[in-house]
């Protein structure tokens, strides 16, 4: 493998990419874009057919992927699959006797460790870009939908330091994008916080209007923030369903508290009693939200690409380079957790802001 | 007044606007662009010499705009000091003798109705615009916000059909919308699952995130589908407030199947029951939903000004003429309710489709 010291062309030289859904094809037109080879494959014969004609590098299954030998390989298949695309990876790696830096992109880290890890896959480091539309499929992919966003990016003890360093590269470098490297507890506690306790909140609006008496009022009234509060309610539902048992103890334990809030509010309702305190709690976030958004707001594209960018912006305390050393993998995550940012590599170090 | 037969030049000559905030503004500004005469008052000193610096007929207070004799007047205070001021607009209409149209653009139709028919207001029409941001003040508004969008008019059998046709003539003609007309009961349950509802719960979705030990990295991972779900939940916290208290029967009927089907959902989680069934309940309205938005889809600017037309598409049944007559209240919002839209007005008749 040829390593690069930063910038557009350091990373790995050849990514295999499993899976060419939205995020595996949006992923393999910008690597593609970026001059790295790619080899693709899709258990779907019309996806593979359709990715070969946009240009990318396809083969007709998992082995002959990894008889390509590329440096990384990145599982982008859903998560409800995870578990024998792993197997099956793990068998011809072996047969293979090639051993590259394994990475995904799911919404849900701790179950793909688990999946990834418990197939006997070695070399494996956790992604989840914060990239996304309520469509699917290939079709929806572009290279636009992934260049540029926050991942998040997760490690442990045992994850191997270039490893780590080349997933790094790889999104920093040809994808553009920068990272919070985290633990995948506060990964997937965070990410139901802000994605899989919201997907299932938006689908029961849907829910709620569609068994209502007045339906047809309803939507006959509904205006751009219904829409807008309700677009990742319009998700393919074995997706969010997947994302959300993946994840299900945190999507509990958050909407165990959404209950007992609205719970509150409606007793406050029915008794007359004030409310005022309810709609002043999120204030902080609020004025965070707002300072963030503040400069693409009145003009800015909510629509299918605009998933770019954190919400919040990072502490900048931790801003220079990191060697990846010693205890880096507690280090790293808890100068994530912090809000640390990599937004790049430097020979073998990390840069961070 | 002089009544033409449809089109932009239909509707009354002469508007009164009480309240220069997001929608009073921004309907003051359309009206004045579309050649109609214009005399606002607001209680504020600073917004009422913003408006007259912006070129608008502005008057010191409501004695001032009633001596101005508008052939209509527009209520666009906050629900919370509805009461009040059409106390005193009640008092001022008897002292000149004068009677003209008075409507309002409250987001709650049966609350506003009694303030003002309690006060003692005759010919009272009630109107509610489905436009509006999270912003708000005469500062965010434009007449862009409020030209074109979809209206919700509320009627009864207490309504004189000539104040009905004024009513739905200046909204049709200058402001180019189109308008169901419903009872307050099935406005006000329509709007509580479509916008008080999913304010309240964008608004908990904040809570969760700002009450989280990790805030910062869900903040940090936030991306454009946390923001568009939770925009509705930074309106101003008062005015979210005024329209949930001033709704409360629906509002906490809405949230009573809300906290029954995610405390089941939580339940099969926490026992990992199936759970596909949740996902899939929404099917119908995901489909409508999916139709209406199609043609905007990709390039579909869902910030500021994007609260234009209805998200369902109607029942084309009802197209053709409507004569007010007879008991033309019932048969207007049975229409309503199944559909049919107000698209301007011909001679003394309503056009529908």
């Amino acid at each position: 493998m040829v390593l690069t010291t930063g910038g557009a062309a350091a990373g790995p030289a050849s990514v295999g990419v499993i899976g060419l859904g939205l995020i595996g094809g949006s992923l393999a037109r910008a690597l593609a874009g970026a001059g790295r080879t790619v080899v693709a494959v899709d258990a779907d014969r019309a996806t593979l057919a359709q990715a070969d004609r946009a240009g990318l590098g396809v083969v007709e299954d998992i082995a002959a992927l990894v008889a390509a030998r590329p440096d990384v390989i990145v599982l982008c298949v859903p998560l409800r699959t995870m578990r024998p695309v792993a197997a099956e990876l793990a068998r011809e790696l072996r047969a293979a006797r090639h051993a590259p830096v394994v990475t995904d992109v799911g919404s849900v880290k701790g179950a793909v460790r688990e999946a990834v890890r418990g197939a006997g896959v070695a070399h494996y480091v956790g992604a989840h870009p914060m990239a996304g539309t309520e469509s699917s499929g290939f079709g929806a992919s572009s290279a636009e939908l992934i260049l540029g966003v926050r991942w998040a990016v997760t490690v442990d003890q045992a994850t191997a330091a270039v490893d780590a360093w080349t997933v790094l590269s790889l999104i920093t470098g040809p994808l553009r994008g920068s990272v919070r490297v985290l633990s995948d507890d506060a990964h997937d506690e965070a990410v139901a916080l802000i994605s899989h306790v919201p997907h299932v909140v938006a689908t029961e609006l849907l829910s709620l209007v569609a068994a209502a008496p007045v339906r047809d009022v309803a939507l006959g009234l509904a205006a751009g923030s219904f829409r807008d509060g309700t677009r990742v309610g319009r998700t393919e539902p074995r997706r969010t369903e997947a994302m959300v048992t993946d994840n299900a103890m945190w999507v509990a334990s958050g909407l165990r508290v959404v209950l007992r809030d609205l719970e509150r509010l409606v007793a406050e309702l029915e008794s007359n009693a004030p409310v005022a305190a309810f709609f002043d709690r999120p204030d902080p976030v609020r004025a965070m939200l707002d300072a963030a958004s503040a400069p693409a707001s009145a003009g800015e594209q909510a629509g299918a690409a605009g998933e770019h960018a954190g919400a919040a912006d990072e502490h900048a305390g931790a801003a220079g380079r990191f060697r990846l050393e010693g205890a880096w993998a507690r280090e790293l995550t808890d100068l994530g957790r912090s809000g640390a940012v990599v937004i790049g590599v430097d020979g073998e170090d990390l840069v961070l802001r």
